[in-house]
């Protein structure tokens, strides 16, 4: 788990910010232009950039130029990291309430006893 | 979707940081009292109040006073929109690699008829 963490530091951060959900979002469908992914945005392009900056930072899209043109794409198995921490979490939290519900199973017999 | 916007702000903002990704882990363990959470944790105890703030803040996490101790709990279905929110991308991004398949599977046929 702590091997990790620093990925896990970049893509939750990176997801924290709607603009970046929504490129994410629109990859998840299929690569895109930069123009393309700037256009469905009213920001300046300079920022617009800095959050694909952001997002290739942290591995959760990858680059590439063609000619003139520069074309984004989803990193594969972009969001396993993320999926897979809130996972053992929620696994964590169902062992818990597994382990209440057999202590009051118990606590009932015990009284029925 | 855009309704959820502003909650995945904050929970994927709060989930960008090791330290409370392990007060998370913790609490889903069980509850905890503000002492038992800073203790292992090598932070001013100022700084380590922040990252509580900023769980509770998100909605991650809750918290009441019983006397001089404070108890802190995973809020119920605490990790929920933020794996809604990667689930959906994922089924986008298998639904694009079906078609994908679908594409070369018939233009495989094509050529061989």
């Amino acid at each position: 788990m702590a091997k990790l963490d620093p990925i896990l530091d970049f893509h939750f951060a990176a997801l924290g910010d709607s603009t970046r959900r929504e490129i994410l979002s629109r990859l998840a469908r299929g690569s895109a232009t930069v123009s393309e992914l700037a256009a469905t945005h009213d920001m300046a392009l300079p920022s617009f950039m800095g959050h694909l900056k952001k997002l290739e930072e942290a591995g959760l899209i990858v680059s590439r130029k063609e000619g003139r043109v520069r074309i984004c794409t989803l990193a594969p198995d972009a969001f396993v990291p993320a999926q897979d921490w809130l996972s053992a979490q929620r696994d964590l939290w169902n062992g818990r309430l597994d382990r209440l519900d057999d202590y009051v199973t118990n606590l009932m017999k015990e009284r029925n006893s």
